[in-house]
């Protein structure tokens, strides 16, 4: 159990609420997202179940939360990215290399379907899109990406070839299919 | 109500299957996959509702026959591409631009995303990833298409790039976004 008793109520249950999703990522990289159940998150968490059961009506909203949170730092990771230092086109590189990495680790079947049907997500996407329309406009205007296509497009184009990373399993691969979808931005001779 | 009577009880029964599934196809495009219902149905194809039921439990499995149907009609369009005359690096292109017709007309939600879910489209998936996969080994040898990366890992690409084309509302769009695939593809100078 975290040492938590000098926190507030408020800090204490989001902390708890914290350990609960810590542990849910940890169950689901072991076990993928139809094995977790309320009590290995319970026993592993060290709380009871009854406690967990305050937090989470059942195991479907432990693993909305979860999945919100991870989308959320995964948004977060790629908007550091875009504020490094560096051209438009290196910080391109960079933000479709750590999406690519991000598409590699989804997670298959009906479950995760259904999570990636959440408004968070839609969310997130929207975000992503703005922000990759954003780097590729200034990379355009450096001349280090094709102009004969709207930036808006380029941005659904490399985020839908970047999912192909899903299905791959080695990181040469998704090192390769970023090269690829890299270099169908390239300014038209 | 079609004139069937002179058929066989079986290509009856095909019959009214098939003119259940081009009503449902007619409702869909209308008003999208929540809207259809299997009053509607039955009435549209001058059916009674009993009638209906005797060949689907609900709308649920009319949809998914829909769908199976559909995805079968653009796996067959796909080879007949493939099975034209030209070079690989044509009907490659042919079969991509196809394809992003096909990827266009996807509807969203989670209706969607179940019947997407479906054995059908797992199994349709594989077989049209080995066609791209053949076609660009094909465009490979002829020095159209880039030789550092293997065929398998550019036909994933491909399927996924084009995908964007659901968010696309322009023909022209989509045909830019068949131009930007397919300089993914060109060999590395």
């Amino acid at each position: 159990m975290p040492k938590l008793w000098n926190e507030t109520i408020d800090a204490h249950r989001a902390a708890v609420r914290e350990a609960i999703l810590d542990t849910t990522a940890k169950l689901v990289a072991q076990g993928g997202l139809r094995s977790v159940t309320m009590s290995q998150i319970a026993e592993q968490t060290g709380i009871g179940r009854a406690t967990l059961y305050k937090y989470f009506a059942d195991i479907e909203a432990v693993l909305r939360a979860w999945h919100e949170r991870q989308v959320a730092a995964h948004l977060q990771q790629l908007a550091g990215i875009r504020d490094q230092d560096g051209t438009a086109m290196e910080r391109l590189r960079a933000a479709l290399e750590a999406y690519a990495g991000i598409a590699r680790q989804r997670h298959g079947g009906e479950l995760a379907a259904l999570l990636h049907q959440g408004e968070h997500v839609t969310h997130a996407e929207r975000h992503l899109h703005g922000m990759l329309q954003h780097l590729l406009a200034e990379a355009v205007e450096a001349g280090d990406v094709r102009s004969d296509v709207p930036p808006a497009e380029l941005a659904q184009y490399c985020l839908h070839a970047l999912t192909a990373a899903t299905a791959l399993t080695s990181q040469a691969a998704v090192t390769r299919l970023v090269a690829v979808t890299l270099d169908g931005l390239r300014p038209v001779p």
